[in-house]
């Protein structure tokens, strides 16, 4: 949930009274779903009318569907919609960048200073379908009228932390982190540790891309 | 081509005589070839089989491949790469992570003061396939020991206002960057913008989405 900031008590041009309109703040989502068969349209559709995107805002291209809104909505609607595609057992990408704290692109529409935003971590809810990952976290702001602060490499230790208690971590790799596990921790996983960041960095995205249904994957690993 | 900085004349514990090193330095990217038909095993295989990998380190893994070497070799396997995939005329995703100036993971295995690593912008090359494309480049770290102060969004214009100048820039969308155009022009644009970045900052990352054969795309876009 959002901080306890009353944005009605901030003067209206102080930006921090945007940090507690999700649409405002940037937090939102861009995903990718690759489904490896002829009949993809069919299966991608059919997992996108299938996730509950109550609360966020839609807007599908040909490249990715952007969903705005609050974390914890977010990840509902992400983990119902790799597991509507999982659940086909087609092999499938699932590309997922998700960004806060800089609506816009090329400028921030946001002032700096208006942030840090901070969430109760939304808990994964675990699927039931096998997935391995590999996940880039990047804090990109330090300017923050927050509590905590700033300190890139505690947030990102926490992240990774997190990530070996919950048994999704496996391994260091050129760029990224390999995670794996559950759909469900691996996106729950990513999610906790974007919005831990954002407790002390505005601007804060992440990348993840999901192999589900992979040829490589042993029907051991599915949990 | 690297910069004219002679490594031999720098101790062997100067940081600035790993630049010239396109391993050393971390330059690399990961690729996720994500097609969308029942013989997508086939099709992919066969674009990484015909690629041309000159100079290259490739290390392939059930989510992505990775490729390390010099900027100029990894733009013309990336082009080859996504070129084969398109002839197929089977729809598909290429997912592009791109990163210079911090081998590893967590923990930059570079030293900070060790870039940042001019190199001349490579050319792309025209490959007669539409592509339509989400970018977003990070420039991520601001201790450098160039000649050239760093300065984020004077670098970031400079990307965006070459892709306005070769035509492949569309729109600003949430989060990313829209380009359209030839597939090499578009590949073309995104490693010359990381590259730009990268001669006033040590440590850049850049995130591309791809998509080729859209059914979205109409005939007159194909150039």
């Amino acid at each position: 949930m959002p901080s306890t900031t009353t944005p009605t008590l901030l003067p209206a041009d102080d930006p921090r009274a945007l940090v507690d309109d999700p649409l405002a703040f940037g937090v939102g989502a861009r995903v990718t779903l690759a489904v490896m068969a002829d009949r993809y349209v069919e299966l991608i559709t059919d997992a996108l009318a299938s996730a509950d995107a109550g609360g966020l805002v839609l807007e599908t291209g040909d490249v990715s569907t952007y969903a705005g809104g609050t974390e914890h909505d977010l990840l509902r609607w992400l983990t119902q919609l790799g597991a509507a595609v999982a659940a086909s057992g087609v092999h499938a990408a699932m590309v997922v960048h998700l960004s806060r704290g800089c609506p816009g692109e090329v400028v921030c529409a946001l002032p700096g200073g208006a942030g840090p935003r901070a969430v109760e971590t939304p808990g994964g809810v675990r699927t039931g379908h096998f997935a391995t990952a590999e996940w880039a976290l990047y804090p990109l702001a330090d300017e923050v009228t927050g509590d905590v602060e700033p300190d890139h490499m505690r947030d990102i230790y926490t992240a990774i932390a997190r990530a070996r208690d919950n048994g999704t971590f496996v391994a260091s790799e050129h760029f990224v982190t390999r995670l794996a596990g559950d759909l469900g921790d691996v996106l729950g996983t990513v999610v906790a540790g974007w919005t831990g960041v954002g407790r002390s960095v505005q601007h804060v995205t992440s990348h993840l891309t999901v192999s589900l249904n992979s040829p490589s994957h042993t029907a051991g690993e599915v949990r």
